[in-house]
């Protein structure tokens, strides 16, 4: 197998079809019982499992990624559709809730109205270059998707479309095998056309997107303009600003340094929790980290990037900080032997500076970061408070720093999705309590997540019975709870019949 | 007391310094207990209960509604405050997750990681001319936001300047006597420009609206421009299509003749889930249905409305309706004594007519509706599936009828918020399990509700928390847990500890 496999780019007319089979499939696919629909999900790990190594092969061709890495993030990928299987058999996810009636209240009976969370229809997915299988064809989007009951037409991304095309093999496979409705699932290969005619679509009534800010926003853009608006979750990625506090700078700073170099070059930078600006007080203790934090990036040799064009990007960023005269570069890693290899780059610049010059706060896809140093305590929380939205903010401190940097934290909670102390934001851990999202310009809607079990929601709404006959009833809703789920009845918690 | 209390035109500064006062506000807010967030909640219901009934004479000149029904609304707005205290008080409703760490995993350690609904800042809220009371100054989404931890700039609905004055001064006194900040709420008062300043202001962080299609897509429009979107729940109404199958048509039809009409003339046909358009297969039975349902409409007598505005467009909509060759007025109610009154109307049309007019499906706001005759039960179906996003969709049927109109049934799930079986849409029950919202153009966000407990989360995103220390957790988000709530561990829904 080679990537030389011929990849059909799609027409309009293309998407056109995939979305009507898979809104034809809708009506069947919602109907399945969520036994059905684990069964499904489960057989899909076991088919991407089942291609074997000439998986990684394929991709390491097409994205230049290492193949521990691949082979982790293929377990990650099969893990995470684990989660949403359980998640699916456990059941309680549907949120059911139960307000039963009483025909003899006064002045007017009350009717009895229960509430589950439904599908939404069908949805399109663009899938990202950085991680070709966990943000991918069968990534959390598309999983998460298919396990609330919604159809998937996923668009590939250009990156790696050999990988794309196994992939959907696989759950082509896994969903013939376990008889779900032709269509349920397709992949369209092609440009920024096929992704407008997805987004445009009338019977696409959502779409999950993980890339570029400019992309993202386009997509955003596109689907309030339609005549029917549909929800755009847009994860465009951040500069996951870090605070290293006095106290731990003092304590072990230098170790500090050492750690989040190596978050900063991890992949190549190539990840959209790449810790890209870090901020510190003045001090001789934040001196001593950068000179450990620019010594480890002087040292580290360049690495090839996923594509050309984010190649190009990350040094153009680059230039045009070093055109920057407020901002001076401490640190350039080994070139190598002339091949296009992303090298690390250390940028510092005053907190004053930084404040006025917004763009500083544009994610610089690559193994680069920017120190900012703060003049006063004040000031780092200034720099806190004029920090657009994040998917994280991590936080570096000891014992004796929280009671006087309490309100950094409060507003960072403000700020990002997630907030982390004394850890690197790189390596996002797929579970319940993940919220792999945040406020604008990181995602277009903060409330929700595209990683962990949480992403379901992105695929559903509630949806109201009122006085149905319990014949007509969901399972889910019915009086006698057959799934054990846990329930909202009467406003009580349980998992009793009504 | 009179109507004549002065009112203050807000301008584009007086909006600014309620948001810049609500944005300060917040810092402290949502740093109260929830403890202290209860007794503010029932202190407000306290303080509009000690207007006394000068409000419902305020109210009376100033909307026409009747005297009962504003009195029972004054309740349904205080037992909905007392719904919110009661959500806060329990305190599952932030939805704590919780995966805990394991330091000893191969090959990377697990972090520990926990997860909370955070509210999302300030808030701007719209209220509605239909609902001087439950949907306007203390209504269900300044109430909600309020309960999630916002701070409210409320915009004041013109129809009821000095209803909206007095439920404000009571809001005002119950945030001071309970010791809450400074700003946590005010009212503005003004046209379209104070909401355009509200929408736009950059420390708005979502938009909460009841009103029209055209105000509702205004403000999303505006809001989706913005240099940071934000999330718009505008409840812009709908037709509340309504399904007579030929089962009951049969064992009661007039009877549910009856139910609708008084239904589409409740309130003038004034709610946002008046019965706007009936299906029925054409039949003898249909026939007979129609002429009841006319002569109810034909017996009764014109009401007022709450503004002259509306009066008018109601009339302009009757117009328009009357001057269409294929649609058939059958009823046309009391005329009156020359005032300004709603007269109910009624027109029939066929369903290949409807089919191919889809302006027919745009909301008449007054007491008319129009019945469709469908020519098969195929037709029916089809007209179903023709029907944009709905508040609401119901079925009258008998025990005969469902096997036949199954699909039915499952294609309204997709249409509407709430799907009703033999009931009217009128009266919207404040719980838990109410769903009152529903696909675009019923609203521009189809994932929450407008009324009960679940629009809280209206205002609420997830934060997450990673390896924070005990001590900087939330008290939800602590291994002790000292409130008690519902918490989702490791997979497993408990009250214990961690």
């Amino acid at each position: 197998m080679s990537v030389t496999t011929s990849i059909h780019e799609a027409t309009a007319a293309d998407v056109s079809k995939a979305v009507q089979k898979a809104h034809e499939a809708f009506a069947l696919y919602k109907a399945t019982s969520p036994a059905q629909r684990v069964v499904f999900l489960k057989k899909i790990a076991e088919e991407i499992n089942a291609i074997g190594d000439s998986l990684i092969a394929i991709t390491q061709q097409e994205t230049k990624l290492p193949e521990a890495r691949l082979k982790g993030e293929r377990t990650r990928t099969t893990n995470q559709i684990q989660l949403f299987a359980q998640l699916v058999q456990e059941g309680s996810w549907v949120r059911a809730i139960i307000d039963t009636g009483n025909p003899d209240r006064q002045p007017l009976p009350k009717p009895d109205i229960r509430q589950m969370q439904m599908p939404l229809g069908v949805v399109g997915v663009f899938g990202a270059s950085n991680f070709p299988y966990a943000f991918s064809v069968a990534g959390g989007d598309t999983i998460a998707a298919l396990a609330a009951g919604c159809p998937v037409v996923y668009k590939a991304h250009p990156g790696h479309p050999a990988t794309s095309d196994l992939v959907a093999q696989a759950i082509l496979k896994a969903a013939k095998d376990t008889g779900m409705p032709d269509g349920v699932f397709s992949m369209v290969q092609g440009g920024i056309e096929v992704g407008q005619s997805l987004v445009n679509h009338p019977l696409v009534k959502a779409i999950a997107f993980t890339g570029s800010f400019r992309g993202g926003k386009a997509l955003y853009d596109t689907a309030a303009k339609r005549e029917e608006p549909i929800p755009v979750y847009a994860e465009m990625g951040s500069v996951n600003p870090v605070f290293v506090l006095p106290g731990i700078l003092k304590q072990k700073g230098k170790a500090v340094a050492e750690s989040l170099a190596t978050s900063n070059r991890l992949g190549a930078g190539q990840f959209c929790t790449n810790p890209g600006i870090v901020v510190l007080e003045q001090s001789a203790e934040a001196d001593a980290f950068l000179d450990v934090y620019a010594a480890s990036h002087k040292a580290a040799a360049g690495e090839p990037m996923l594509t050309e064009t984010i190649y190009n990007q990350y040094n153009q960023s680059l230039q045009k900080l070093n055109m920057m005269a407020d901002l001076k570069m401490i640190a350039c890693g080994v070139k190598g032997d002339g091949a296009a290899l992303a090298v690390p780059h250390t940028f510092v610049v005053d907190g004053k500076t930084f404040l006025q010059q917004p763009h500083l706060q544009e994610e610089v896809f690559g193994p680069a970061s920017i120190h900012v140093l703060a003049d006063s305590r004040e000031q780092v929380l200034e720099i806190a408070r004029a920090l657009q939205g994040q998917l994280t903010a991590s936080v570096w401190g000891a014992d004796t720093d929280w009671e006087a940097f309490a309100s950094l934290l409060t507003v960072l909670q403000e700020k990002a999705g997630r907030v982390i102390i004394n850890g690197v934001p790189t390596g996002v851990e797929v579970g319940h309590a993940m919220v792999h999202g945040g406020p604008y310009p990181a995602t277009t809607d903060s409330k929700t997540t595209s990683v962990g079990s949480q992403a379901i929601y992105r695929f559903t709404r509630p949806v109201c019975f009122q006085d149905f006959p319990a014949a007509l009833l969901p399972a889910e809703l019915k009086n006698e709870n057959t799934g054990g789920i846990l329930r909202m009845v009467n406003g009580v918690y349980t998992r009793e019949n009504v």
